[in-house]
């Protein structure tokens, strides 16, 4: 049986051989007669299977050891809370804004902290990042937050900025949720990353925190004990019952992405090469069209999330209806935004995005 | 295949019925050609996965129309923050002590209100309910919170107290975790239940809060805005995107317990008889065995959580791999108590309990 291909920005597509790994060890993992799900999460068969999850990640994003992987629930939008809650001391923090993402994070840690925006691109309609000639960062940030993949506007941040170079000495903090493990991340520049898991790793309800140690310890008196990011690092992510399944699932992504090649390059390097084709198949086709448009600057377009626009909205509805019936899922653009999103995370093959543009070609002439 | 018996406290074992099902689904939901984990949140496919599952846990519990019900992420331990951020508004609350959960309730809710313990059975080693007349309720409580069901110390409340036969005002609020699903809840005593979902109902990393609508929109303004129950509410659980393959989970297991049936009962009522007769098994072997020894006042063991002595510490080791070898999984008791602990959910079937007294039995017989 051929799958459709799911385009949806979150919970998104899987690999198809990790749904099929998950589905013949419901019952009984690896011979211990539970399912995942029915094990403590205090037993030394889940915690092998916590611990191999924590290992392969570090493996594939070379995570360095002074760095602590937590493994949280809430998402992302928790995370707006909860960095805040932990970092910032109830002083200063820098905000860049890029997308509806990064502004309501923003919006979230004005309850715990004083929030300066150090850049917007809100007069671009959040479709080119920000030079950073306009970026003004504070002398005593807290923090700087970026997000460096709008998963709603589709900018992604090709480049982290140098925070050094732009004279600041604070942490760097991204919400790397919508593009984590599609490429490396240059630890040099990065504090902490955060990310729910639905989008690039796997099931909703879990969320991961990657946090450079000196940074632990100084959450405020009313952070929830469950989000202190030290205790849980302290309790191996375990000071309450962590979302088991989920960490299980991202388990096996992880593994899965160890094992792509692409040519001579493996792991995350054979995903990363995927996903600039993948894209750039995309945006060529769209830019070349003369019927389809994506607003975002060349520099800063997305690999994961890709919204584009045909000549009318009369058109959106004729659109979606045939691409269901073409065996491709979930293109509706987010309301806010509009227009159609092709989301083309790691677990979409070249073949689903080769099999939407060839879609989109006979679309257009039909109606162009 | 028959699977070993699993009596973990949670994550615990779940009913064969809904695990084969969840793996026959996972890559195809009900030919969508996508998997529910891969199902976008706001997708009408997901948003009727959801839907049914409100509706049969409605169903389930007879929840009454002005209770919301919300699905929420980071369990209970979570729960003890985000209650007092939502209904103490920053004044006084009464806590009753029965054992490790409702005391580590209390420790929390002391960051946001001011905690009066109103009884406690601590004396008693927490193997007795404190008595009525005991307790001191506060004349300006905004809540009372009781833990219904004590995992660890195996102390359940048979019947719920009646705040207003004991002289208060204030909302009665339930941790009912470890037992939620295992027999009626009486609604005109209670205001508010939560309950991690790792124990009786499905996957850890989702959390129910069915909660008396009146009580909503009072949360403090340091309330992370996905905590904030009234926020949830007005977007079905969908503030932000929701645990969505553990609702899926609850929502199998919801039809499971509508489908059981035990002589002329049928659903929670056949539930409930079951779960009287597993526990009285068990009890009364234990009383009569004149070896193991459970330590709990008659009146208020649990019929879900039962911690129990061997005649030395000694024995433990032998008991425990004599068990694996007999398909009786996870009884080491909790180390805060020490022995052992059967939990014995709804998923556990009355053959679990009776092979599980029958390998007691024997080995009694070996070292007695």
């Amino acid at each position: 049986m051929t799958r459709p291909f799911n385009f949806s920005a979150g919970p998104a597509t899987l690999p198809e051989e990790v749904l099929q790994q998950a589905a013949s060890e419901m019952l009984d993992w690896h011979g211990s007669g539970m399912g995942v799900m029915e094990m403590s999460h205090r037993g030394k068969e889940f915690i092998s299977i916590a611990q191999q999850a924590e290992a392969d990640l570090r493996d594939v994003l070379a995570i360095p050891a002074h760095f602590k992987v937590l493994f949280m629930q809430g998402g992302a939008i928790a995370q707006n809370a909860i960095l805040p809650l932990n970092l910032s001391r109830g002083g200063r923090t820098d905000y860049v804004i890029t997308g509806s993402w990064s502004q309501k994070s923003a919006k979230e840690a004005r309850k715990f902290c004083d929030v300066h925006v150090a850049a917007t691109n809100e007069a671009d309609t959040h479709t080119q990042l920000p030079a950073y000639d306009s970026w003004q960062l504070s002398d005593d940030a807290a923090y700087v937050h970026v997000c460096s993949n709008e998963t709603i506007h589709g900018v992604e941040m090709h480049e982290l900025p140098d925070l050094a170079a732009l004279g600041s000495k604070a942490p760097l903090v991204i919400d790397c949720s919508s593009h984590i493990a599609s490429r490396p991340i240059d630890w040099s520049r990065v504090a902490m990353a955060y990310a729910g898991a639905q989008k690039n790793i796997g099931p909703a309800g879990l969320t991961l925190v990657i946090i450079r140690e000196d940074l632990l310890g100084h959450a405020l008196p009313i952070c929830p004990t469950i989000f202190d990011y030290k205790i849980q690092a302290d309790n191996d992510s375990m000071y309450n019952t962590p979302p088991t399944y989920g960490i299980y699932m991202a388990g096996l992504v992880f593994q899965w992405i160890k094992q792509q090649r692409e040519g001579a390059l493996t792991g995350l390097a054979a995903i990363e090469a995927r996903n600039i084709a993948k894209a750039q198949l995309f945006y060529d086709y769209v830019d070349a069209s003369g019927f389809y448009t994506n607003k975002v600057g060349a520099n800063c377009r997305s690999r994961m999330n890709i919204p584009f626009f045909l000549p009318g909205d009369a058109l959106n509805e004729p659109f979606l209806s045939g691409a269901k019936e073409a065996g491709l899922l979930q293109l509706k653009g987010h309301k806010s935004v509009g227009g159609m999103r092709a989301s083309i995370y790691n677990a979409m093959p070249l073949a689903g995005v080769q099999a939407l543009v060839g879609y989109m070609k006979d679309f257009a002439q039909r109606h162009g």
